[in-house]
């Protein structure tokens, strides 16, 4: 089965499952809190009986973060099937693939922010939300611990908890200083929209104090020194933004000291953008260079502090330190320590992601589900399973395989080991039943057990792990939803590939992930994009590109039209320099 | 002289004196710095004498603070004719008057803001500016001491000192809590920008708090109880934004609470907006009675903490406690503690605002000019100078004065005595002259000195104190941008009205506010209004008029095309409840 026809029958299951029975947003709270949730509802009349007989049969869901993962699941999701709970610190989803457009003010922060309630009203309203965080996944009990983090003036603790019948987790991820003293203290971060609106105010205040009287040429300098560290996407977005900053509005309005700004990239590897294309990550370079934004490579940072900033070259060992004004760290994400103490309890502390299964389920852990950066897929491996599948396709018994015999299971195989379809790519096989070949070339009728072994052994090695992209986290929200949708449907109806190991079929397809392309902005109105099918392009018709798809994804009309006025604001006008 | 042709004379005068000498930003410091700041500046070349020839002519003006009085003065200032520097701690002028619009997003805080460095590049870059703060005024060595105030990183102390030979005072005012218990720690303000996104912050909090599990109804109510101390245009206006948020946006995202809210508008006085005319204060606490706000007026308020304010009632001395989720404090402003330690200086001790004269000239400080709410201006009183008017006007020294006599002296004494107009306005009398008649009303041919002692002996009591508006901070700061430009001019040809104590006339003519009138903005797209003339007008089509006149007063094209889009916007998509 190809992707595309997976989609189409998930759609059509969809479209066919969509009932209307009514939900209550009661027994949200555990039963302390229940009693005084329902005394506020009074506005809704129905006796007591109908209440419970509507909602004791609905299961409880759980979803635990708003950000990519979460919106995109409850975007989908049938609410009038479950009961519907919503725990995240942060009362809106942001649109993070423009943070570092917030940083210099080319968006504002409220445009690429849309409010949970706004989403859930689009959903008539049959979602609880609470602004807290979850502390403590309890997997034995079925039940969060959540937080309510008010800066003052809460009425109570500030804590509960919720019992769930389904948990999804889609908590994120935190940003990885992997120990490097004094990151913590000292950098900026680009996680989300509050450390864009910090780094925004940080960058007009450093060239608010180099332009303070009383200083050396040299004193302005290191206030104009914006050390960047990490060559991914984010991190050279932030760097091409600064760098237009500086030449469309700051030789304006900062017209002394527009000379003495200096951008530094810092990145281990041996290139910037370097899970992109090689043609990409050299025009990055070579544009960056012509910018006169100095990229190191091969620098692994030691330390930062409020001044300096400690590298070492890779190349020669060399260590120096250089004083900065401003540092954004940008190299990567660990996971969070709910999550990690929830591996503690699942038997996952040796892991360094919280693993689920393709059908995105925790490990060991039925009722639990994952997405986006919180998780990783582990793809079970086609050598586990290749005597089942050799037995089971080997429906004569003959301990033979024939090339007929193959193909009735091929579906199934392409299905449920992705990686089988990433290996034929690699190796330029046009069909599946190519596998079977001699090592020759040669075409063989029939191949027995270890010849099938060996033609499937390097298989595995083209199992992919998912990049942390807002993407892959939405898709597999879309999936979960579609999922949850047909909930009741597939338990007669299995909709996945067949079992090899054990009799029947899947529940539900794997999740597959399918890539749209990515961009890297790399300033001047230029961008570079990675498509489907290999394509690269990059150059100013590229950046057009990126407008028109980023103003597309946007989750509603109201962002839309706020992020595509906020560029036509900046084109205008220029980008706004009050600290606020 | 009538006001149009007082204006009509200042503005020739100001067209006619435009010079375009250029002006170098050196010198902006104290010695130990110039020699850094010009390092910085190599760019420019000249010779060194040349640069000196030019520069050491030039009066340096400093000025303090960048809201309505600052940013006017610099307006119309003739930059090429003085060397400029500006001193604030926020580097963007805030449109004040919709402060109340931020609170609740219906306008956000970047579209009130306006950097102070586009202002500045308007005027060819001509001006200094440092994001610092004055801490203290050395009159006496004509001195500035300042502190630049970052978060962190500031390289040497952020400290430094700058010379005058003019000193622009525009500070503004503070809060005044009246020593009220708990107020500073447990109130929001609508003093600045930093307040208004602070309060829009807390609002959407309390909503969130409300909705968390395990409350109580008492308790959910106690966290959407706001609370607006003082019922002058800003406390009524927040309140009124608050409810129309509540009417236009609460009810559909947060639908289970929406009962609960409860507005209370404190009042120590007898009638909200007292300082506008009984039927508009009337009109505003009709409309808020039919909202629902419970404005409780001659309350007084004893002292708040963070869950609790106890106010007293002064008709029965009745003491009570209410809990509350928010108060909002707006009652009125005090002197900053740089301005007091300033008047200190100069023998002002006793006074509770810093005084200064008809031309904006700080009393006993010839060199140093106040405008806006740190500053009053101190009318001089007609009876100190009655007999010096007397003796001028009385030419032939006959010892009475006749009509025709006092006809001569009339212009000068309108400019000079503003409260005669008044007075005349406020007895009805068509003419300065019938002010001799005799006190049956019968013309008089001549009076002696004790006749005209008595016609103008109430006339004092109508000297009229300024309101702290911008209006009158931004009329003082153009007023003032004059008179600097016309400085040298004005020296053989002044321009203001006869001396009576002395020979000659006053170099410039004393600054005249213009009321232009005031809006009261109610909720649900009415407002109030007293225009020029004792006109008054409320309803729809003065928030109409209110929507036009505040577009046009904005300060630039840029923040005008923001207003406007954010009122447009919030038509369309309604408010904005992101925690951001």
């Amino acid at each position: 089965m190809t992707i595309v026809s997976f989609f189409k029958r998930a759609s059509q299951s969809l479209h066919g499952s969509s009932s209307h029975s009514k939900l209550l947003l009661l027994f949200a709270v555990s039963s302390g809190g229940a009693v005084a949730y329902a005394d506020s509802k009074q506005e809704l009349v129905r006796s007591p009986d109908e209440v419970n007989q509507t909602e004791l049969k609905k299961k409880k869901v759980v979803v635990l973060g708003t950000g990519w993962g979460g919106i995109s699941f409850l975007k989908d999701l049938d609410v009038s099937a479950y009961d519907v709970h919503v725990i995240s610190p942060r009362n809106y989803f942001a649109f993070t693939p423009l943070l570092p457009s917030v940083t210099c003010g080319t968006v504002e922060a409220r445009s690429i922010a849309e409010p949970v309630r706004n989403i859930i009203r689009k959903r008539n309203g049959k979602i609880s939300f609470c602004e807290a965080e979850c502390v403590k996944i309890d997997a034995t009990n079925n039940k969060v611990f959540c937080k309510a983090n008010f800066e003052n003036n809460v009425i109570g603790s500030g804590e509960f908890s919720l019992e769930y019948d389904y948990l999804v987790v889609a908590v994120g991820a935190q940003v990885n200083t992997f120990n490097t003293p004094g990151v913590k203290e000292n950098c900026h971060f680009l996680k989300d929209l509050e450390d864009a609106q910090k780094l925004r105010k940080s960058v007009i205040d450093c060239f608010e104090k180099s332009v303070l009287p009383n200083l050396t040429e040299e004193e302005r300098r290191t206030h104009l020194h914006f050390v960047v560290v990490g060559g991914g996407p984010t991190g050279v977005e932030f760097a091409a933004e600064l760098h237009d900053f500086l030449q469309e509005d700051i030789v304006g309005i900062y017209p002394t000291v527009k000379d003495l700004v200096k951008i530094t990239l810092v990145q281990s590897g041996d290139h910037i953008l370097n899970m992109f294309d090689n043609r990409i990550s050299a025009f990055a370079e070579m544009k960056f260079q012509r910018d006169g934004i100095d990229v190191k490579t091969g620098c692994r940072v030691l330390s930062v502090s409020d001044k300096e900033i400690a590298m070492k070259m890779k190349s020669n060992g060399e260590v120096y330190s250089v004083p900065h004004g401003l540092v954004v760290w940008s190299t990567g994400i660990s996971t969070r320590p709910v999550v990690i103490d929830f591996m503690e309890q699942i038997g996952q502390a040796n892991r360094r992601v919280l693993a689920t299964d393709e059908w995105l389920r925790v490990k060991e852990c039925e009722n639990v589900y994952a997405i986006g950066d919180c998780a990783t897929i582990y793809q079970r491996k086609i050598r586990e399973d290749i005597e089942a599948i050799f037995k089971a396709a080997d429906k004569d018994n003959s301990g033979t395989l024939t090339v007929e015999e193959f193909q009735d299971v091929v579906d199934d195989i392409l299905v449920r080991y992705p990686q089988v379809e990433h290996y034929l790519r690699h190796k330029h096989l046009r069909h599946v039943t190519d596998l079977l070949k001699d090592p020759e070339g040669h075409d063989r009728k029939e191949v027995d057990i270890e010849g099938f072994k060996q033609a499937l052994a390097q298989v595995d090695s083209l199992s992919k792990t998912l990049p942390a992209t807002a993407q892959v986290a939405s898709q597999q929200g879309t999936y979960l939803s579609k999922c949850f949708n047909h909930m009741d449907k597939s338990k007669n109806n299995p909709e996945g590939p067949r079992r090899f190991s054990a009799s029947g079929r899947h529940r539900f397809l794997p999740f597959q992930y399918k890539h749209l392309g990515q961009f890297a902005p790399l300033g001047g109105e230029q961008a570079a994009a990675e498509l489907p099918g290999d394509w690269v392009s990059m150059g100013h018709s590229t950046q057009w590109l990126w407008y028109s798809v980023y103003a597309s994804k946007q989750v509603s009309w109201r962002t839309r039209v706020l992020v595509v006025s906020d560029w036509t604001r900046r084109f205008i006008f220029g980008r706004d320099s009050s600290r606020i």
